[in-house]
């Protein structure tokens, strides 16, 4: 038996979407340590469409969140609305502005955020039914959205610095680290890496969710997503 | 030092553009193993815009080369009409279908496909200066488009089938390889390995593309590329 990882993305571009890099190596870490990535997105909308190259918004240009992800999952995408907890045995979130764009309002809102409704849906049900989430770059952010004033968990968005304080302003507890760590949350069974919060290096975000995903899926009961390739 | 590796993008998606996983653990193999990536892509419309989610063409839709892949460069991309193989030390050239639409036409016009002029003209330049060239999934055919007949390189896209029997008739050579593996041209300083030409998982195409990106560095003059992170 291998455990069942959802993948929650938020379209395709770290400007707008999910940030490529930190998806697909979550996707890589899973497969590399034996777990089974279930892709999924809001169908709907994405808040903005940014030029990658010029980093600057595209006037009246729309594009649809789980279209644009399904490019990252390579066409294998559920549509978030439709996938219960009792699906999946963990949940990772990838970074990337989408998810502080397209998965809540915290690129705009700050501290005042509110999670896309099914966002805070899924992730109140894994919470509830005990199953590890994990949160990569500005994703603790959402968490801390949905959290923070519940659960109170320790995250990390790297540094202490805008973000933190905002997360904390939140509820939640800011823990400084380095790209290539992550910080546990064992209580919660919440673990975050800082992966791009940082201006870094592929080789880097990697090992950091790599360690990422090796926690969450020690949080599994026995058995579950212990199986080697 | 170190080296300087051109990475050649085609948009963003296996469908219409660069395949996304192929371009990102490209990226993260140079790295791991000491070399700097530059990215590039062709200024231009993409031959198609696809929807990944259906896995269908949309009709009327417009999006450029170059814009799109600056997704998967997160913003740091060069036009390919102002690189110099003098400025590369190598060039390594992801797969998805962009490279057979929007780097030359195979993906309609099959053993009579036309390379992009800007592609011949960097891929010719980087074999008149001894440097190495590593191609990926289905990139191999555009380099059977440009070298087949004056070279005939050893090439592999995976098993034997319509796109061997293409570059064949091109006039390179097939060898068939496993996933994992990558196929060393050493006289002509191609390597190409199959990736997702197969119906595969990320962490075996990682093997193979690592397994490329070594021996494409292993091609470079003493020195070069060897500096270890």
């Amino acid at each position: 038996m291998t455990a069942n990882v959802g993948v929650l993305l938020s379209g395709c571009g770290f400007l707008d979407g999910s940030e490529i890099t930190e998806a697909v190596l979550t996707l890589l870490a899973l497969d590399q340590q034996g777990a089974t990535a279930i892709c999924m997105a809001p169908r709907g909308p994405q808040a903005a469409v940014v030029d990658h190259a010029r980093g600057e918004p595209v006037t009246g240009a729309a594009r649809d969140v789980l279209t644009e992800a399904a490019r990252i999952a390579r066409g294998r995408i559920r549509d978030l609305a439709d996938v219960k907890a009792a699906e999946l045995d963990a949940l990772v979130l990838p970074g990337g502005f989408g998810a502080a764009k397209n998965l809540c309002d915290f690129a705009t809102k700050g501290a005042a955020a509110t999670p896309q409704p099914q966002v805070a849906r899924l992730l109140r049900e894994m919470h509830a039914a005990g199953k590890p989430i994990g949160a990569i770059c500005i994703a603790p952010a959402l968490v801390a959205a949905v959290f923070g004033r519940s659960l109170a968990p320790t995250l990390t968005v790297g540094a202490d610095g805008e973000a933190a304080a905002a997360i904390v302003a939140m509820g939640a507890r800011h823990r400084p680290s380095p790209v290539t760590e992550c910080v546990v949350d064992a209580r919660n069974r919440i673990v975050t890496t800082p992966a791009y919060m940082y201006d870094t290096r592929p080789a880097d975000v990697a090992i950091g969710i790599g360690k990422l995903v090796t926690a969450v899926l020690a949080m599994l009961p026995a058995g579950a997503g212990k199986v080697a390739r």
